[in-house]
């Protein structure tokens, strides 16, 4: 099941319609040229987790594509809508939580998406559907995943230079990112570290790379550095925020595939899936940290 | 006016749709995740040029993706059906010339598209679309189109290395190729040559380059090589066919910059603008050879 709410300037609150129907133009830019952004954020007991922050990446991504966007005043109204029309529609999941509460443990996924639009229309389509979310992801969490490298093609300095290439945009033509994950299951793995063809680590079709390191009492926290030209991550930023405060060294890098290996934990990062942990990089078993895999885990439920 | 008809195992002619209502769902990969692949060949004087080198490409584009298409038997039938319903709504346009026959120079996009459908489904949806030509395309076939080179980001060798980048696969993600033409326009320009990090000039964001080159009486047609991971141009291998019967010398680049520069023509190359001449690279004119540019036209006016 899924609620569907369009983004309408004559419905303040969104115009709630049938996702079960045909509702976009085979002429939306979005379908024809990919062209549009998008954010998943989690729905889950109650809360839309870091709302503002899929909100202000997707500002970012629109103003890459020189794309008018609703305000996030209208987002805000239309996934409320969204989300009150997803639970009315379920049976509670926690015992003696009501759906949409506190103690509610499904999960469900609010897209938000906005599009160029038809080119008569001169503005742009945007929506937002809320889906529950998959059970595969759930269980990558805690069995881990299998990846493979591969490359992207582009080398690290790309983004600067080549602003056309929409490096740091979320954007529809996600082509790319859904060929990599089937070839990598094609192989036997789950999932997919790009690295740049100057060989730095880059980040995953659909996540953000996170690794750390023990280092006698520290505890160091290492991600890509955003200059090679990555998606910058909510949950990465998120859990970046929560570790700080819990006394952990942060580090942004050059990273390159050898610090994965010798890493004590790497994670793929998301917002829906949240972290799954890499249990092997091209069939190669790597360490996995348990206790620190379980105190980020704490740090990424509490995250709101 | 926008004729619409779905391909559908229950319609073997194909199922007409109104293409002023939405007609997909804004969960279909297609719109999610730019998962499809499309087409656009020219109507005109009552036939769908190169149809049969658009479907076969299409396979191809389809291919790379893991995409199970439709039959060309069942694209035929649609777009049999796509252009009879098309004429149907419209009156005639040359002299004498009923809609849809030899005299009639009317001229219209029939784009078919096949995305990976609905997760849900397990099958993916496919259409035929007929619309009206953009009539700035038209103008630049005279006019010719300014042309800025911007790099790619991939080098000349990546397509081999990483067929998860999709290289030869018309693919609906084209953020990247829009985003591109827009930073041309925003910088005085009309159009775009895709140019590698490692120098190689690929092709543009909708079109194939070609050049010409003089050489005593000896006239030679050049095209960049497909081994740098460009898209084979229907339009460039019909140019081909009928420049190499009408004697000329054909050739497969290596090309960089410096080649476009010195030749005695530059031209872009497309299904539907068809041959656009290159006025202008980064402001500066180059050589337009207007009996070249006249042989090639009466060669492209030729295809069917």
């Amino acid at each position: 099941m899924t609620a569907l709410v369009f983004l309408d300037p004559s419905h303040p609150a969104g115009r709630v319609a049938d996702a079960a129907s045909p509702q976009l133009s085979v002429l939306d830019q979005g379908v024809t040229r990919g062209d549009g952004v998008f954010e998943s954020a989690l729905y889950t007991g109650g809360v839309v987790r870091k709302l503002e922050a899929h909100l202000a990446r997707m500002a970012v991504s629109a103003a890459s594509c020189d794309l008018s966007m609703p305000s996030a005043e209208a987002w805000r109204a239309a996934i409320a809508t969204a989300v009150a029309a997803y639970d009315a529609a379920r049976p509670s999941s926690g015992p003696g939580a009501a759906a949409g509460t506190a103690g509610d443990t499904h999960e469900a996924v609010v897209k938000l998406v906005a599009t160029r639009g038809l080119e008569s229309a001169g503005h742009g389509t945007s929506w937002v559907a809320v889906s529950p979310a998959s059970e595969l992801g759930r269980r990558q969490r805690t069995a881990g995943v299998a990846v493979v490298l591969l490359d992207r093609g582009y080398d690290s300095t790309v983004a600067e230079r080549a602003p056309w290439l929409l490096m740091g945009a979320k954007t529809l033509s996600y082509a790319v990112n859904m060929a990599a994950l089937r070839h990598a299951r094609r192989n036997g793995a789950d999932d997919v570290i790009f690295v740049s063809s100057d060989g730095r680590v880059l980040e995953g079709p659909t996540s953000t790379v996170l690794l750390a390191v023990r280092d006698g009492d520290t505890k160091r926290l290492i991600t890509p550095m955003l200059e090679t030209g990555i998606l910058p991550g909510t949950t990465q930023g998120a859990i970046f925020a929560a570790a700080e405060a819990a006394g952990w060294e942060l580090g942004y890098g050059p990273l390159v595939p050898q610090h994965l290996m010798e890493a004590d934990a790497v994670w793929l990062v998301s917002s829906v899936r949240l972290l799954a942990p890499v249990n092997s990089l091209d069939g190669i078993d790597i360490a996995r940290d348990a206790r620190l895999h379980e105190e980020l885990t704490a740090m990424v439920d509490a995250i709101r």
